[in-house]
């Protein structure tokens, strides 16, 4: 049995995990950091961390970068493994992610699902293949109609992935309207749809003469994000310090 | 039986065109006109429009814009209908278009296919019910790497048809990673993909909350803008003047 | 203001539905039916049917099969436009809905979503020029893994719709894999895909020489059944005694 | 350069095979084997392949199962390895195929395509983690109406690849329709749709609790399976006795 503070555990995501943990016969949330507790919660709720003493294996942060620098202060005074979810940090704090994590067991990814993780594995596979043998990459993502950035994080750690398989040789492209010419060879257009509550949808393209092949994930709901976080909070406990991701925790 | 004037015959479209006749019973290319004979065809080629006083019932151009003047005066003076699938017209060129088809029965789309031109009038009724509850519209196309273009004369045709069906409203968008800010209701984005030897794909998307219709087509060889050709010469011969297009040929 | 009364209010639907209205300035829910009343609802909730005494403008019903008879009694007593969302009913009760619809309006489609209504509408158009045409047609849907009934209601109500179109000249096919012959001309194949939390996926595709043209439906949650339901209920206020269905909804 | 003899090349296949070698700069294909010599190539044609005592690297051989055995003395008498793309061989001649390959190197795969052999190691990769993790797997695949087999063979390589992946536990499902019961967690449900002239699409879904991963492989000519061939030839060139199959070629 995984013990788990909930870091920001009245926040949506937060709430989420509460309740995918409670089905969850090898996990349990001991303890919530939030700065508010509306007593909704079955597990005690601290409004400050350093007050909270519970005996755990692994904190998950779901909260804001407001709240980054004592939790790291907090994690690192109690050795405890951490789960990084919240986005939108600063260069400073970035940094202080990879100083942390010389001293505690760290786990930070641009998307936290199992499906994405998976495919960030698998499109590199097949880029070393099929691009190899000349075929064009393209990205494609759908999102809701409030996302302010695009292209996704998501679709760029795609496209990051991709262009890593080739030694970093391709650049990426966003519009083809203003120009009139062919395609080139080592560019990887990256498109973005908006439109009503689309969750997320990625799609990687893989595009040869007479074939084409496309990779596509799609979220139904911000739930698989909570899951790959407790999935990782539970491949997290007990290892040693250093920056792991979610390609860690796929690979067992 | 209805007898075909092959305009531009000797080319890559005139070739595959003269296949598909004559498979079809109800139709007979009877002469063919390009700049040189090379003696392939099993009917007769004049290299000079003018020489060329076969009896036919309508006449099909996929040739260039040079050969348009002497083609249009032809067709003018033997009063016969003409199906124009040549892209490229100047300004002029359009305009004559509109003049001719004052004197005989002129045929131009920005798309010949009949899976195009039924979804160029399906999705417009779509918008009108789905636009109107608050359906955001989105437009992807995928075309071959040699294409120069984005995005594609038929995924603008498409937008303009969902937009005329919004008494044109709308705008359309071509890049959002240069801006930070949430979708604009009114906006139409169109995204152009171009990866290998792809025929030609658009996909036109309603995107709402909690559900998404789309409507998409594939075309697997150039073909298809034959067919359509040859159904627009069955349609249009012995029709009087006047410019029509495909959605009058699907209207039968 | 539409009143509306919530048959079936503590359910997961009659919860949906109570929240969609709370967001909705031209709907109110002034009473629920259920068969414990569990204080949750911010509306009077009543265990009997008859006691429900409240004013109101329709009903929307998300219960059971076994509540049917007495509620149709009360909307006829009370003259109430009635919604009807509860699937499985005995054939019995089928003629009953005819019955009830020649004193009160009476609602009740194959899905509620606007969506579903939409595409049962434009597959028919599509039917009609593309299958006429020659263009197969098949049907493949998406279901969770949960699921017990296969093809979906609204698969076969799509497949009944284009079957309509065509003057009922078409079988349905469910598998191949026991026979060893090329595809009947007049088959529409159905196929049934399961799988994982899959709220709902319905795709018809017509497939022509060298061109596809497929129609996609996508639900990301049984929201859009509620939000379909309220505005069956809000169109239902203060009709005529009949049978309508949501293409009367979507009509206008 | 790699000299090839085409076997079977005035079928379909052998003539696509020639216009893709003409156009390669490291391969040649040297003599050609089939029935009736009808001059239309611009190698030497035989039609008792005893007689053809060409130097060559390879055999390419798409030609009929009545031509297999004595194709197979051949190679096997001149040392020569043979890319076996005939399919609907017998129970003996599947037998003898392994044993030709003591003597002479052999390759043999259910679908020629890169792009299909690159999607068969890949789902296998996938399979092993989110079949792991509880992911449902189905295939859908769709093809011309014309073909009498369903579903297709390619289909049942990657049901047989994603089987393998574990442990061989699942079992393969092809119609729903009869039934009423929810979905087996050890079953992978295979759909064939056909319509039109489909050249190829297989899809493989992998779908777990809130997300759904696609592969999908779209076929545009047969040009693929004679591209493939080719590779396998010139990987085959010089390689010892043994069974190879396409991943072979793929992994270099």
């Amino acid at each position: 049995m995984v013990k788990i503070i909930m870091h920001g555990c009245n926040g949506h995501m937060g709430q989420v995990i509460s309740e995918i943990v409670e089905k969850d016969p090898n996990a349990q949330i001991v303890a919530g950091i939030d700065i508010a507790d509306q007593g909704k919660n079955s597990y005690p709720v601290f409004t400050n961390i350093d007050e909270c003493q519970v005996e755990a294996d692994a904190v998950i942060d779901f909260s804001s970068p407001k709240a980054f620098d004592k939790l790291m202060d907090y994690c690192e005074k109690r050795n405890m493994p951490v789960v990084l979810c919240t986005t939108g940090l600063s260069e400073e704090q970035l940094a202080r992610v990879e100083e942390s994590a010389k001293k505690i067991a760290v786990l930070k990814s641009a998307n936290m699902s199992l499906g994405i993780n998976t495919l960030l594995k698998l499109v590199q596979d097949a880029a070393k293949v099929l691009a190899t043998a000349g075929f064009d990459m393209e990205i494609v993502e759908k999102h809701h109609n409030l996302k302010v950035d695009a292209p996704s994080g998501t679709a760029l750690a795609l496209a990051d992935s991709l262009n890593e398989a080739m030694d970093n040789q391709y650049h990426y492209v966003y519009d083809r309207s203003q120009r009139r010419e062919k395609r080139d060879a080592k560019e990887i257009g990256i498109s973005a749809v908006r439109g009503g509550s689309i969750v997320g949808e990625h799609e990687v393209i893989f595009a040869g003469q007479d074939e084409v092949i496309e990779f596509k994930h799609t979220a139904y709901s911000k739930a698989i994000f909570g899951k790959g976080a407790v999935e990782a909070a539970k491949y997290l406990a007990g290892k040693p310090a250093g920056r792991y991701d979610m390609s860690d925790v796929i690979a067992g």
